[in-house]
C-alpha cells in the first residue's frame, strides 16, 4: 500500500495535509473488507506491542482500538486508570516512560487534561495516537466520520455539515471542524448559547442558535451526546427542554434535504438529542460510523507502526 | 465432528432437543482433550471474534469462556459494566448494535434482566450465549453439570438428582431442572420454604423441605450456594440455622447412597451449605465441573461460529 | 539454553542457589534482545495458558508480565479481585483450585498476605510464581535489580548497595537482602529508626539512620518508595521532613563515589524520595530497571513452563 503520512503521532487534525487525509482514508478501505471476511485477521502487524492507554473510561473507544489490533494480530495490552491517581503531569510521564521501557510499538492515550499527548510524544519513543484529550481533538473520531461521509457522498467538498449540541465541551466536534473545513466542506454548528464557545467563528465555522432556521440547508446533521452533568451545571434547563430545541425527531427530519446523512459518535441518548425512529431510520449512518471506526484504526496502527516517519 | 444443532444462539436450555444436547456433550468430551495436552490450543478459530459482555461480575465464567477462545485461537474481547450504567433495553440494545457492526462472530451476554439474551438475540446477527441472565438460565452450566453427571453415572435417565438450596434464585437450578427433565431424570428439589418457588411442581419436580428426609433416595445431590443478602432479606434466619438444616456435612454424607456425586456449581460457602470435609471429598466432583465447563464451552463456541445455523 | 534451576516455583529468593541466580540472569540477558526487535515475538510458550492473579492492584507488574507472556506466544489470562472479597485462605484455595481445574501452565501471584504463594503451590500442581506477597518477598523484582547492578558493574560481590527507605513494609528490601548478600555484596539499610524492623541485622545488613553518613561508601543506592499512608500512622512526621533527611537530590549524589549507581522499583515519588533531576540523571538506572524486569520475567515464564522440576 502507497502511503502518503509524514508524521510520528497521530496527536490531532490539526497539521496534517489533505494528502495525508485522503491517504488515510483509502487504507481505511482497504483495512475495512478484512473485518467482513470469515477470517478477520492479517499477519501485517505480528509481534507488534500496542498499549491502550486509558485515564477515562470508555469501552467503545477502547474496544475498538483493541479488535483493530488484534485483527492486525499485533499484541494489544489495556492499561486504565482513574484519572484521580494520575493527576501530576510528571506522573503519565514516569507511567508512559515505564511503558516506553517495555518497547511498545505504539502507545493509544485518552487522558481528561487538553495537551496530555503532545506532552508524552514530546517525551517518548513510541508513536502516539490520541484517542481523545479533554476537549481538545478526538482526531480518530473525526476522520471515521469524514470516511463515513465520503463513502455516502463521495466528496464533502462544497457541502454543509451541521454539528448540534454541546460544541463548548466537545473535542469530537473540535476535531470535525478542524476536518470538515480542511476538506472544503461548511460547517455550521448549532446548540445552546451557554454550550458555544465564545469566538468559534475564528474556526471558520457559521454559528445558530436556531436549529429549525438551519436545518433545510444541511447535507448532513451530526448531533452531539448531551451529558447529563452540564445541566446540573445549570448550562441548560432539562433534557426535555434540549430535546424540544435541539433535539432530531421525525417532524425535524422531514424539514430536511431528502438525502440528508444523519450522524451521532454515540453513545445516543435516545429520545434526548436523538429520537429513536431518527436514530434508527434510513437516514441514519450511526452503525457505519462504528464499522467504519474500527477500519480507519485499523489503517493508522498500520500506518504509524511501519516505523518510517519524519517529523512529529 | 459431526454435529446436530440447529439453533443460531445457546439461549436456554427449553427448545434444545435432546440429540442436539447428545451431540455438544460429544463435542465437549473431544475438545476436553485438547486442556490436557502439552500444546493447549488449536485454530479451529483463529480469526473469529467473540466478545465476553458481562454486565454482572463473574471472574469464574468470564475466566472459563476466555480461555474457552484462547485455545481455539479466536480473539476474546472482554467488556464489564455495572448494571448501573446500562439499565435500559435500548442502552443494551445499543451496545449490542455496536459490538455488532465491529463484526464479532459471537456475543457471551451475562446480564441481571431475566430474558436480556433473548432480547438480544432478535435484534443483532452475532450469535449469542446465555452466561445467565438474572433469576432465568444459565445454560451452560446446567450442560456442563450433565457432562459431569454422565462421565461418571454413564446416562441420568431413572436417576434421581436432589438441588438443594435458593431454588428460587437460582438459575442454575432452573436450567437443570429444565434438561434433566428432559434427559429424563427424577428432580427432587429441596430448600426453606421461603426460597421455594410457588408452583414449581408444574416443573415436573418433587418439592422436599427436610432434607434428611430425601438423601437416601438420591444418586446426585447439587448443593447451590446460598447468598448472604438473602438472609438480610429475611428469607431464612441465620447461616448457622441455614448449614444445620440445609448444609450437607459428613453426617448427613453417610446416609446417602454409597455412590453419590456431590455437586456444587462454585464458589462454595464452605461450612454453610458444604462442609470442606464433603467438598474435597471422594464424592466430590466440584472440580472436574470447573474443567468440564471449559471443554463444554469450547464445544459451544466451535458449534455457533461455524455459521451453519437453522432458526433462532 | 542450558538452564539450571530445580525449583517447580518461584516463591522467594529463599531456597535460591547461586548457579541458579546465574542461570536465570543469562536467560534474562538472552531473552531482552527479542523486545529490542523489529519482530518482539517467539513461538517458545505457543499454547501454553498463564494465568496473571492479582489480588492487589499493580499496573506495571501485571503489564510486564503480560507482555512477557505475549511476547513468547503464551495465552495470557488477567484476574484482579480486591483482596477484601477474598478474606479467607480457604476462599483463595478454592479459587486456585478452580483455576487449576481450567489446566494453566503458570500461575502469577500478588496477595497481600505474606505466605499466600506458599500456601498455594503446597496445593495445587501448576507453578506459581510469586509477584509480591505482603511486605514478605517480591523475588522477582530482586531478580531484576540484581540483573541491573551487574548490566553495569559486572559482579555485585564485594560491592557496598544501600537500601533507603521504609524497610519495614517493604518486601521489595527484604528480597534484595536475601539475595545481594547471598551474591556476596554488603548490604546497607537506611530510615527512619520507626520504619526499619527490629533484629533486621540478624539478615546480616548494617543499619544506618543518618544518610548522609553512608553516602560516600555506596556503589549503589537503591531508593525505596515512601507510601503516604505511613504518615498517616504516625510513622514519620511528614513527606517534606522525609525528603530533608532521606531524599536523594543533587547536593547528596554530589557526595556518593562518582560511578554510583542509582536505583529505585517505581513508582517514584518525584521531590519525596528521589528529586526529579536524579531521577532522569545520567546515574539513574530506573528505566533499566523496567526494561529488564519485562527480559527476567521472560525467563523465568520460559523456565516454569518447561515442565522439568524436581523439588518445589
Amino acid at each position: 500500500m502507497d502511503i502518503t503520512f509524514s508524521h510520528r503521532n497521530l496527536l490531532g487534525i490539526e497539521g496534517l495535509r489533505v494528502d495525508e487525509i485522503r491517504s488515510i482514508l483509502t487504507a481505511a478501505k482497504a483495512f475495512r473488507e478484512i473485518s467482513r471476511r470469515e477470517i478477520k485477521k492479517v499477519p501485517t502487524l505480528r509481534g507488534k506491542t500496542i498499549i491502550n492507554l486509558f485515564f477515562e473510561p470508555s469501552t467503545r473507544t477502547r474496544t475498538s482500538f483493541e479488535l483493530a489490533a488484534k485483527r492486525l494480530s499485533a499484541d494489544a495490552v489495556n492499561i486504565s486508570s482513574s484519572t484521580s491517581s494520575v493527576t501530576k503531569g510528571e506522573t503519565l510521564l514516569d507511567t508512559a516512560r515505564n511503558l516506553q521501557a517495555m518497547h511498545p510499538n505504539l502507545i493509544i492515550l485518552r487522558h481528561s487534561r487538553a495537551g496530555a499527548p503532545h506532552f508524552l510524544a514530546k517525551h517518548i519513543d513510541a508513536p502516539i495516537i490520541n484517542a481523545g484529550d479533554g476537549a481538545h481533538e478526538h482526531p480518530t473520531q473525526a476522520l471515521l466520520d469524514l470516511f463515513t461521509m465520503e463513502e455516502t457522498l463521495r466528496d464533502v467538498k462544497g457541502k454543509t455539515i451541521g454539528i448540534v449540541g454541546d460544541i463548548k465541551h466537545s473535542r469530537v466536534a473540535r476535531s470535525n471542524i478542524l476536518l470538515l473545513s480542511k476538506m472544503g466542506a461548511r460547517v455550521t454548528i448549532c446548540g445552546p448559547p451557554t454550550l458555544i464557545p465564545r469566538r468559534i467563528e475564528a474556526m471558520g465555522v457559521t454559528v445558530a442558535t436556531d436549529l429549525d432556521a438551519i436545518l433545510p440547508s444541511l447535507d448532513i446533521i451530526m448531533m452531539l451526546r448531551i451529558q447529563l452533568e452540564r445541566q446540573e451545571r445549570g448550562l441548560f434547563p432539562s433534557l426535555d427542554e434540549y430535546a424540544r430545541f435541539y433535539g432530531l425527531n421525525r417532524q425535524r427530519l422531514n424539514t430536511c434535504k431528502e438525502n440528508i446523512l444523519v450522524m451521532h459518535p454515540g453513545p445516543v441518548n435516545r429520545g434526548v438529542e436523538l429520537a429513536p425512529d431518527v436514530a434508527d431510520g434510513g437516514h441514519s449512518v450511526i452503525l457505519d460510523q462504528v464499522e467504519n471506526g474500527l477500519a480507519l484504526r485499523m489503517a493508522l496502527l498500520y500506518i504509524l507502526c511501519r516505523g518510517k516517519h519524519h517529523d512529529s
